[in-house]
């Protein structure tokens, strides 16, 4: 009996040259599949809801996959993330891919063309000097941000606009640029400057180039009305610069 | 006209095979003995106070050299830490090694010898369950500690002792396990169970055996006052565990 399988995932993906599976580099969808092969007895393939950069991480990354095993749904995470972290060692509980949930979904259901939108966000760390124990999981800005503006700017970007202005070359060729933005928040948290999106789809890079955007208004560097000029342009070379990798989180995956 | 250097230098310990230079392997020593014999255009070795474990941190580390380059000691750190985070490209401007101070000491002067003591820290994770971003900054203890214990564990280890059961076998042969803990705390903080231990010098893996050996008293696997027989009977076997490296800082060195 062939049963469909949704997993949730959490990774640091520091380790890893991105999600998706090449030759003689370790990433994320390569490293699962090798683990869930040897728990299942079987090859399998997984379809990620987001390819992932190199260094970028999530919270709420899905997959699915097929496999004809007999290992319980329910047993699948302990089995898998004891695999993961190199065996029942208490005293490493986990290693850098944590299976969160897997659940059995119909056979039809395909965690990325299913995916009805995600939520990234972004964490700047906005504070003189940099914390060498944060270096991989948040972008450095030593100079004061003014979040106000920060906000003001997103305000244009929130919405259902063209937004090839966002996009990076290099990533896949998409039918459109049009994409929905539904929310998009900028808050000062300690030490810490948190962007919140969530959207219909994102283009190549698109929320790094939004964060390295905001953060030119938050320097100072773009007026917030600017905004509105830059998207209208289609151009990328009047957005921002992008935002490093390290910053950037994928949180949720909606269906 | 040579000029003997004091470093005060911080490191992630996650990407090192510890403190000491070994062929083949990245270490903290030999990592740092290459860029300063880059910047100062002269072959420099280096003694460091510590020589901290594969994955073990620093805050404050100390080391001395001595150079005869013109490089003015204000200048050093910028110019070393420059060179450790691959150049000054804005976007990531720490590496996992920093140069904290330098500063010019008298030519007697040994980082090691003539330190006067040390001071550590131990973070444990104290939560259900497992943080994946921060399995190599911390020791993951899922079932609650009960912190009063592990503080009335704590005071039978402050003082001078024979501290032998609190040694690992493989360290350097020292002439005596006598030691002085000036001082041992344990609080929580938020999630965070930390201990900070000072003491004028250790043995090998002392913090990580009293680390593990005050998590078994907040486990309630041994009785705070069972700390008394077990300095007594100078048997490593009747110590607890040796906690993970990477729950481990260097905090401070005492000159």
């Amino acid at each position: 009996m062939k049963k469909n399988i949704l997993l949730t995932i959490e990774y640091d993906g520091t380790g890893f040259k991105g999600w998706q599976r090449q030759p003689e580099v370790r990433t994320v969808q390569g490293e699962l599949e090798r683990v869930l092969s040897f728990a299942c007895k079987e090859e399998i393939t997984i379809n990620g809801t987001s390819r992932t950069d190199a260094g970028v991480h999530a919270l709420g990354q899905r997959a699915t996959f097929t496999m004809t095993s007999g290992l319980p749904v329910e047993k699948l995470p302990r089995v898998v993330n004891n695999l993961l972290c190199g065996g029942m060692h208490s005293l490493h509980p986990v290693g850098d891919i944590r299976i969160v949930a897997a659940e059995e979904v119909s056979e039809d259901f395909h965690a990325r063309f299913d995916s009805k939108g995600k939520k990234y966000r972004y964490i700047i760390r906005n504070t003189p000097e940099a914390d060498i124990f944060r270096r991989n999981y948040c972008y450095q800005v030593a100079e004061k941000l003014d979040v106000e503006a920060m906000k003001d700017a997103a305000e244009y970007i929130v919405g259902t606009h063209d937004f090839k202005c966002f996009q990076a070359a290099g990533g896949e060729e998409k039918e459109t640029t049009v994409r929905t933005i539904h929310s998009l928040t900028v808050q000062r948290d300690g030490e810490n400057v948190i962007i919140e999106v969530a959207g219909d789809g994102f283009l190549y890079n698109m929320v790094r180039i939004i964060t390295g955007t905001l953060v030119e208004a938050g320097l100072g560097k773009k007026q917030p009305a600017e905004l509105k000029t830059i998207i209208e342009s289609k151009d990328r070379r009047n957005a921002g610069h992008t935002a490093p990798a390290e910053g950037l989180y994928l949180v949720e995956v909606y269906y």
